[in-house]
């Protein structure tokens, strides 16, 4: 993990600002699963120069809790966006080199419309009246703010997790949108374990009687009590089992420590603590809609999807973590084989990291290395 | 998994029922966490027949929601006790030759004494006035059960997950009282990971509203919501991911599955229904009480118990199963290794079984056949 560094070091981006842009004015967005959504708010950051040509975007998607603030520092902020050991001059996504594009998601909280923004029908937050969700609506938003930026072409889009799962939606209906697809950490379907977590999760949320059938945000409360059990299961999904033994062990949270059903082990506080960090900023509506659009994603079903790229190739990258038990490197082997399958380019890496999942927000060198050799590659040949 | 089989199938012990025996009238149980509990009711069940030398009993421990109904039936249930395959006539624990004893657990809901019980001194539920019990509690109880069945000492105690550490400490804390002990699918001391599933299913029980700080029964409700989704969580450590994915895959649970935030795949259902029927069998309170005493548990820690069993050796039997992930084979080894250290006897295998830690519980021939083999030959050489 690379020490924190400031908005004023000379590989920071520096002090950045999230922008919004109202899309889907004049024509509603049509979206996959039925429905239609106009007026679509979508708060997005960009780093870095788009070149002359356009040729030097590079899209990036996040994950599920991710938000627009992927790097640099916003005002006042003691910590840098999410995926700042990533983005910054001299860094694998060299801001002098390559433009940056990162937004929130259709359905988040975080500036994006999504099931708490409110429903200009109403005048109330959507709730569950919001409409539900697939991969491919994330796609057509990062679509359409690429064209808002006069971006034609993408060098690459990028992403972990939830982000590596657009990025692969998004290369498969829109080939020509993207010369590179860089996919990390990520599947292309969900196994029965991996739904039974965000299941769980749901339910937790859903059955907080805060939750009031998703109108908490107008009765003046919020399902905190589900929202925490969600990020707490959440995270213990998100290390692996070595990670925790590592940070925690059995010690204990205070030297005084006796017996008890609250936070008696360091590893309770850490829970207790993400779960407090989450609330501030996570919305549970959020977290129903997003979870769920995992679970039904498997692009690979539709073979006509296959055969589109396989026209217009694109060149992937496919990065997983020998520790990651919520997508193991079966899940990545599982896509590379079927996009050879169709004779794709890929190159896939398994990387050594003790961190499991989240070892795809960590900076890794030997992760990062391989990211900033592909990305310079891709740079070299162009879009 | 053996098909169901019934009271009068020859293998059969029956229709049983539950006793119950108060204990601990005349001196109180001193608590090894400091305290006492008097008047301790203990719920346990028999099978076969004590023999004159008294050599042939073996004491079964139950796991975290066991109970003490481990073999035979209930009048008029539709299913049999919880370690059936295991107990009857020509059954590995064959009850022509063997004398079973099965008790519920101190702290449990099922006959024994336990947090939902009534504190004599209030005529009120104990709630969180229960005082905080340690695995050697576990055993004085089961010690002296023991004593009011004229059992001075064991042939073997055996026990599975919970089952396997109660076993453990008994044979480290009173060696006389066992020749053998067989302790399968359990650990010797938890895991950060471990501990961090126990604690979001905990937290989920005392966040429910309807928790009341413990005083749930007096005020006529139940926290339902967090025990359903302290079940639901810990089923999914119960099971591999290869089980769930063997079992339930990405099948939807209605074929007009519409995507929603209910129940749409087959893996939904059945969380649910496990939280369901576990509602109905178990308490919020026993799961607090239990589960915290697992999380402390460490033994070896205390290396004055290892020289007092290598005093007087126990002969071990412990099993893993090679798709566990929540007791893995591991946790089985560092046991091993423990008791090797001392020079303690001890024959150990990983059953390969792709059903994960609720493996202990089904009838693989090669697991049974390894009890049964290990069983004879405890019987040949005696107490």
């Amino acid at each position: 993990m690379s020490p924190a560094t400031s908005p004023h070091t000379p590989d920071s981006v520096g002090v950045v600002a999230t922008q919004t842009v109202r899309l889907f004015t004049d024509e509603p967005l049509a979206l996959a699963g039925g429905g239609a959504l106009g007026d679509i708010d979508v708060a997005y950051e960009t780093y870095g120069t788009l070149a002359a040509d356009g040729a030097n975007a590079v899209y990036l998607c996040h994950a599920l809790t991710g938000d627009a603030h992927a790097a640099g520092w916003h005002e006042g902020d003691a910590r840098p966006g999410w995926w700042d050991n990533l983005v910054g001059p001299g860094k694998p996504l060299d801001t002098e080199r390559f433009f940056v594009i990162c937004s929130n998601l259709l359905g988040g909280c975080q500036g994006t419309t999504g099931p708490s923004s409110t429903n200009p029908a109403t005048g109330q937050a959507w709730g569950l009246e919001f409409p539900l969700l697939a991969m491919a609506d994330f796609v057509a938003v990062h679509r359409a703010l690429c064209s808002h930026l006069g971006v034609t072409r993408l060098l690459a889009a990028l992403g972990g997790s939830l982000g590596g799962m657009q990025v692969l939606q998004w290369s498969l209906d829109h080939p020509d949108d993207m010369a590179n697809a860089v996919i990390v950490a990520a599947s292309s379907r969900l196994t029965a374990q991996n739904i039974a977590f965000s299941a769980v999760a749901r339910r937790a949320i859903t059955d907080d009687p805060s939750f009031r059938q998703g109108h908490y945000a107008a009765d003046g409360v919020n399902p905190d009590l589900g929202l925490s059990i969600a990020r707490m299961m959440a995270h213990i999904t998100y290390l692996s089992e070595d990670a925790f033994t590592e940070k925690f062990g059995r010690l204990p949270q205070y030297e005084t420590s006796r017996p008890g059903f609250g936070i008696d082990f360091a590893v309770e506080s850490y829970l207790d603590h993400q779960a407090q960090v989450f609330l501030e900023r996570f919305d549970a509506l959020s977290y129903l809609y997003l979870s769920r659009v995992m679970d039904y994603f498997d692009p690979f079903a539709d073979a006509a999807a296959l055969e589109a790229v396989s026209r217009r190739p694109v060149n992937y990258l496919v990065l997983s973590f020998d520790s990651d038990w919520r997508f193991s490197t079966a899940h990545s082997l599982r896509m590379v084989r079927r996009l050879e399958g169709v004779r794709l380019p890929v190159t896939f890496r398994e990387i050594a990291s003790p961190f499991g999942h989240d070892s795809f927000l960590l900076a890794d060198p030997i992760y990062h290395a391989t990211l900033a050799a592909f990305l310079d590659r891709a740079l070299e040949v162009g879009t």
